[in-house]
């Protein structure tokens, strides 16, 4: 029976102290759940104790409609936790954001199409009508809101209505060449998920490839990153970088930049699919 | 007879134009040279031709101390060339500053010690005196020439006039930690090579591990450039990253970073010793 | 006029002696050839010179049709030059085999779609039915050609009848799970890429990623060869490699091996496609 | 007081069930031990669980002579561990052989002086007197035993006497040039130390940077790993690569070879000093 392997994810962060991991393993091993999976850390400056702890469902005796609510009175209000509590079987929901650039979208798409993913795409959202084909390729509804200065708050209204219509858990940016505003941004706390094409905080944002051109730099990079109301600034997912030469030119570190992209931002994605990053202020935790 | 494996090493940049290289190649070949090394690059945005050619002088029909004059006026001067004329028989004359870490050092010191570098090093500088006994280990003299703000002008001329008297070709700053001041730096024009402990120009100044800590990136670098007036902002030569995680502490990284700093300074210096390096404008060309 | 931009790109290699660059670059100075691209390198150990330059068309006093005999007449045999000469408008022909597993077909087939590459796909060529819906979603034919012991001499020749009607000049295995037979290797010389799912020579033959598992290796890699009678022993064009732990499963070593194998088929596609490789004995020369 | 911060080092591995995590945690809780440090891991494959998990001492109710011996009879006999103790203040005693290179002995050297390692270095071996030299600079005695096929037990058994002399308690061959006999690996399992010039499995054996070069591979590297008595086959510990061209002649790949060499030794020593490295078959967990 596959159900039988259907998982319950657990993240969560709270002051340190003694005896949390032997709380909650003893909540889920009491329990009849099967631990898969325990990573930890402890913020030794901050005081802080996160953990990602996951556990087959099988025999669990607590019913899952009841498993949050039980570990918050019996463990989450005592150590003070900040938790989040996921289940396998239960794909989050994720829109893409583009405009005129493919491969980040094609690189998702791909894995999409082959299974990679656990999540859903309900939807692409465009300011630009030129990746409509790939939407098409891969038949998902492709969505375009051209925007100005003057329509822009008009524009992202829409989209918020289409992106809760569709219950849209996250957005990915994949080359969205548009700053999204304020209001969306704190809709989706840490749920926003872009791809910056420098190393950041080099090269903050338009224009990076020019800048590390102009700069001489050796090596270039790509950053995914949370979106936060101040630009390019947000909790870092993801970075990789590539060597470069004095002769690369502009357009090749472009090209040379769009694999990284696609590598990072996809790496950035799978990471946020899997439950294994933990935002906290402005850094993350990635589990392992 | 090893001196027959003399070799002279012609580096030069000039307006692009049809010719160039058959000029320069003809130069050395009609005149017996054995051309042993060629690399070339055209600055098509600046349209500024670069080469770096190198040739045995066993069977050459010039004498050695005439070929920059004939060269000067056969050529460099139809073609603007900017160049200059070396000998692998003539070792440059490296000195090194440092402060108080000595990783830098020990691994140049290493490749010294073991004949890796065809280089003289004459002296070693320090404002400080902690590294005195690695200086003694490797037999190198040392200087002490303690800066504060009020004799940092008196200091430096001293320094001045040692490096002189050592007849001093360029300077290495090991983590050296005082800005040069502008006299000293005008004096060696992309001759000062300095690493700095991030991936430039991100977390330019001081204390960028703790700058890298804050901002939560995962990976972090180092970068060897020339030194000129404006701080961190000089022709870069060479830079190198290694990947971090969250669990990484402030001093994880200066760890971490210690590996990079010493590689990529080393590698920076070696093509500087090599004469592969042309610093063009703000920008090198490092030639394979 | 976009025909003002078209290029030769001629490739040699032959013996090394003083005089062949000044040759070649007096050939099209000579026939006012703007030249916007030169590399070359000596292998001093075989003694042979390797050569790629590249020039314009538009005012070049020899017709394109000529020019591979005027070349051939008055330097090639001079010289005993190995050449081949390449217009920048005439797009190879590429034809992608598969099996089952669509990464680096999507890979390649979205740099396509996006006109990155300066090739035609005519077809695409399997021996399972999995990815046609792939190639359907790109438009490009996709021919099933099942393969067993029995059928495999038979089939291959139905193949390569149907590559040679669609004027094939090259083919990209990516994962194709069939051994080519040497009739069809040796047809396409130096012209069938593979990917195999290893840094090689570590990990020849069948399943790599559980081999690398077993031997508890660090880091993993993939390596992209001009197919040759020997399994997994042609000329290398690219490889890459990504960092494990013990953590990594077989099943991880699998995923993160799709992200680097597409990587390093697809820069090597490249490569090829922009005729950037010279194949010497067992070995090839990439130029910059 | 500075002795407040001394701790211990649990390194422990058993079949793995439910609880264990717990138990651990809870002997060092309740006996007022601070953990600073936990990680674990469990190969689901083979079914063991690992654990490392390291506590201050200042207030631990358990004297530090008494520890083991409790916690073998409290849990390791009841969960089968296979468990080791250490102590932060111990330094482990670790001999360094080498031959005529000196790259890797000067990094560790420079490392130790530096005050980087938690370790004492009471003497260097070598079959050859050409680093009697460095062990001089930082006056480490340097002990000579010159080996032929016909000297080679009888010296390695004085060899052995003088391990045992001087409480060595791991050895690390840092480029020694001598296949080191079976009685000698038996007495240090997992405690002796390699770093091959080669990314293994590739390139096994001798002279790896030629028969890299003529396999022509676009990436060379370097393995540290556990000697056993098959060749270059034991438990591997760390390895890293560099990128190379076909520029790149068999002198090149030495000297980029000698980085990578000396940094990828230096990392498994420090692991292996830290206690984070725990071998279990022919493989190890690293733990971060």
């Amino acid at each position: 029976m596959q159900a039988n392997k259907n998982t319950a994810k657990l993240l969560l962060h709270c002051p340190d102290k003694p005896g949390i991991i032997s709380a909650v393993t003893d909540f889920i091993t009491i329990n009849k759940g099967n631990i898969v999976y325990l990573d930890q850390y402890v913020d030794h400056i901050e005081n802080i104790f996160f953990m990602r702890i996951e556990w087959e469902l099988s025999d669990f005796l607590i019913p899952r409609e009841k498993i949050e609510d039980y570990f918050d009175t019996l463990y989450a209000q005592k150590y003070e936790m900040n938790f989040r509590l996921y289940f396998s079987d239960v794909k989050p929901r994720m829109a893409i954001f583009v405009s005129k650039m493919s491969h980040c979208l094609f690189d998702m798409l791909a894995r999409y199409a082959n299974g990679e993913w656990n999540v859903e795409i309900p939807l692409i959202i465009s300011n630009h009508p030129n990746l409509q084909h790939v939407a098409d390729k891969f038949g998902i509804p492709f969505y375009l809101f051209p925007i100005t200065k003057e329509t822009k708050a008009e524009q992202e209204a829409k989209e918020m209505e289409l992106l809760a219509k569709h219950k849209v858990n996250f957005i990915v940016l994949a080359r969205y060449m548009q700053v999204i505003s304020e209001n969306m941004i704190n809709s989706y706390p840490n749920r926003i998920i872009n791809i910056h094409h420098s190393f950041l905080p080099a090269f903050v944002g338009a224009k990076p490839y020019h800048a590390a051109f102009e700069r001489g730099v050796k090596i270039i990079g790509a950053t995914s990153h949370y979106v936060t109301t101040e630009l390019d600034a947000g909790p870092i997912l993801e970075q990789d970088v590539v060597r470069i030469t004095h002769k690369d030119t502009v357009e090749d570190l472009v090209n040379k930049g769009k694999d990284l992209e696609k590598i990072v931002l996809s790496r950035a994605v799978q990471k946020h699919i899997e439950r294994k990053v933990l935002a906290y202020k402005n850094k993350t935790v990635i589990f392992s």
